[in-house]
């Protein structure tokens, strides 16, 4: 007896090499898991199930992986695109007026956006994560967590750009201390759809003692290393200051270049560098559309995939992106290759499709657990209603052209349910496990107290002189 | 006395030389003009109307230009991205199966999409334009449509890629005729909703003489010459090989650069070309989303920009962009421009919002009719909901992030409620005037028909081959 049983026009399973698309399919789910997927007629002849989910005209397919995500920041969202210096002239001059509270409501939008455009698992990087995973429990999502380690003096702020960053021991202690306290308490909790990693910020923002104690502690509890690499010209120039060396040749030194590192954005990452990192196992995390606002750069994703197919995409954060939706991210990631390399062939839509999938769920290390739909694995499935003037028509022969629609047209709205972990998380588009209206009405009014914080503190960055020029 | 009284929490008025936001501002209509904008309060206090519309935590904007889309050929979305050669390799294939009913069935499918994404104005180039422009008198939809001229004999499907284009005066003569029957029969019809341009297809696709008889046109009829310029090194070949020149000298000598032409594409233009055409006072039309699927080419908007500002966005064609969204488009021109110039300052929120107003008013020769909410403009406005988690939070100190979100997050779902020349067209996402899902099903039979005749005909491009590697 099967709890859930879907089925749909087209299944597109993401096994094999492809897309594994069934016409006509339909998925099985019992418990938490997949328990199977096939022909429609064939399963519904063989199983009986407490719930039917008809899809006629309807997608049904593997929930997408948002692989890099700062939740906590969505508070800001919109506050700091269109400016040089993003980290340092767009975000920073706001740190000052982020309040916990804000960060967590906030944080719960951001979630929901996510979940409402299909999206099933978050790799959260954020602090405070031991209040933001309660989010993640709350709606249902899966979430792999991690709290930022980095050893930065809050003196950082007052620094021009281009200055070394001051170190302070005492900050690394105590954000290690945190992302432990966040692996004791959370790794593997709500029936494993929680895990943690180690989160060291970037091999600039700690020092090399610090970044070999989280090498050894990711050894120990087993799990992966989520950590930002190469992440702009800034980065680079704070490890040329300190140690006369590059990021990535710095980091394989240290031995972090293996299976265990989710390396985050690349963005001036050379080819050389990109392939050793790829040859050594770690796996590429591409934000395409933060990298593309905050620094007008598509990093090396190609030379990435050159070597392995372990690379995943990511939303990064709303201050600079400015939305948390993978159909954006696929469509932005295919579009801008190609420009990049001048060549309308490279990222075609099925590949693209397999980063948001199966292979971003090997680049963030749950590949045995979800990315695709198969016997075994967690029932994290999206059904998505294609009945609209963006989708039509489908055609089917000679060719399909739905998992390119689908890639280069979809908005996120098409989707109609998403399952995760074998929970009906949303249906018809309404979440039924909180409260949309609500979060939204919270995240809200915490957005006005964090104007009038920053009105008090007279934060100015190039984007107060914009509104003045009336261009916002 | 109003017909329509409109208050929001922005209004977006895309006058001066910014923005020009009214906070809690109103619009008011009456027939088919603005009568007046300003803040609501005070425009509430003098004018009273038939239907008032308050739309709290909403925004007022002028609809969306789409200054550049083949509605005729939606019957094929999705059929040839990814590929090289996307004209002759992806899309020629399937034009002997083409018939007129898939045709005008598809276009009105693309145009309720577009319509339903916020465009109000449609600058729509396909043959068979009279049967075409039928869709948007009936939708309510603002047309600016051309047919196609050129002199393509019928065995340019059976050439090889580079091979020059034969050329056939009778097949000139007959589309020059549909063009100007165009014209007479339908330029400044519905009220003025209605204008009709010329359309020369491209300079390589027609002779010189037949390219000198549509420019005395354009004179005589007082309209535009919409057209592609330099939309490919195909196209400069071909001009090589014919004239041993470059397209836009060429149409320099013809006397074709001028504040008559709407030149569309300028992909392989050169910065000095690009410079000569703005000089010259002819607009450029950017199709971002388009050019980078099937060329993976970034159009020299910014040297563009340097001389003039009478440039507009449009979403080309759905076989191969897949989609027909201007907020797609915006965020895509940003993104795509930032990484050409490899610069997170090039194209802000506030330039990109005005290409797709009033700056596309300008450059499609409306600027005195629409492109910004003024009395005395046509009322062309759309309504957004913005009380969504894509939105969250709105923030207005020390700066608003309202247009920055409205470029880069917002998906088209948002718009609410539609007005174009004073009618209601759309509200709460329900169009008014035409029967959706109708058109839908009745563009989905003409799809499957579609595929039988390609079938028949035995299709293939490179995407066949691309289906059997179980890669769509």
């Amino acid at each position: 007896m099967l709890d859930i049983l879907i089925t749909g026009e087209y299944v597109i399973t993401m096994t094999g090499e492809g897309l594994g698309i069934i016409e006509n399919g339909a998925v099985g789910v019992k418990g938490n898991g997949i328990e199977v997927v096939g022909r429609a007629g064939e399963i519904k002849s063989k199983y009986r199930a407490h719930r039917v989910m008809d899809a006629p005209g309807q997608v049904i397919m593997p929930g997408l992986i948002d692989a890099h995500i700062h939740t906590g920041i969505n508070i800001l969202r919109g506050l700091s695109q269109d400016v040089d210096n993003w980290m340092q002239e767009g975000l920073w001059p706001f740190a000052s007026c982020l309040q916990e509270e804000g960060m967590v409501k906030g944080s719960l939008v951001n979630i929901i956006e996510g979940v409402k455009a299909g999206t099933t698992t978050f790799c959260d990087y954020t602090s405070p994560m031991q209040a933001i995973v309660k989010n993640h429990v709350q709606v249902g999502s899966r979430a792999r967590v991690t709290d930022v380690i980095n050893e930065l003096s809050p003196r950082i702020r007052e620094l021009e750009v281009g200055e070394l960053y001051p170190f302070d021991p005492a900050v690394g202690q105590e954000k290690l201390e945190n992302n432990i306290t966040l692996l004791e308490e959370w790794h593997e909790r709500e029936r494993g759809r929680i895990t943690c990693t180690l989160g060291p910020q970037g091999p600039d923002m700690l020092s090399k003692e610090l970044l070999l104690e989280v090498r050894e502690l990711a050894e120990r509890y087993s799990t992966s290393i989520h950590m930002h690499v190469a992440q702009g010209d800034r980065e680079i120039n704070q490890m040329e200051k300190r140690y006369n060396q590059r990021s990535i040749p710095f980091l394989d030194e240290l031995g972090y270049l293996n299976e265990k590192l989710m390396a985050v954005h690349l963005t001036e990452a050379t080819a050389a560098e990109t392939h050793l990192l790829a040859e050594r196992g770690a796996s590429m995390i591409l934000c395409s559309g933060s990298i593309a606002i905050i620094d007008g750069i598509v990093p090396p994703l190609r030379e990435f995939l050159q070597v392995s197919s372990r690379a995943g995409l990511g939303s990064d954060q709303t201050p600079g992106n400015n939305c948390s939706n993978m159909f954006n991210e696929m469509k932005l990631t295919a579009l801008l290759n190609k420009c990049r390399a001048r060549d309308p062939q490279i990222m075609p839509a099925w590949q693209v499709m397999r980063l948001a999938t199966i292979e971003g769920a090997r680049a963030i290390g749950l590949g045995n657990e979800i990315g695709s739909l198969q016997p075994g694995k967690k029932a994290d499935i999206i059904i998505l209603n294609l009945n609209t003037p963006a989708f039509c028509p489908h055609i089917k022969k000679p060719f399909r052209n739905i998992v390119p629609n689908l890639v280069y047209s979809a908005r996120g709205d098409e989707v109609d349910t998403v399952i995760i972990d074998g929970q009906v998380v949303m249906e018809g588009r309404k979440l039924l496990t909180v409260d949309e209206g609500k979060a939204i009405r919270e995240a809200q009014e915490e957005g006005e107290i964090l104007e009038d914080r920053c009105q008090k503190a007279g934060i100015h960055t190039p984007l107060v002189d914009m509104m003045e020029q009336d261009r916002l």
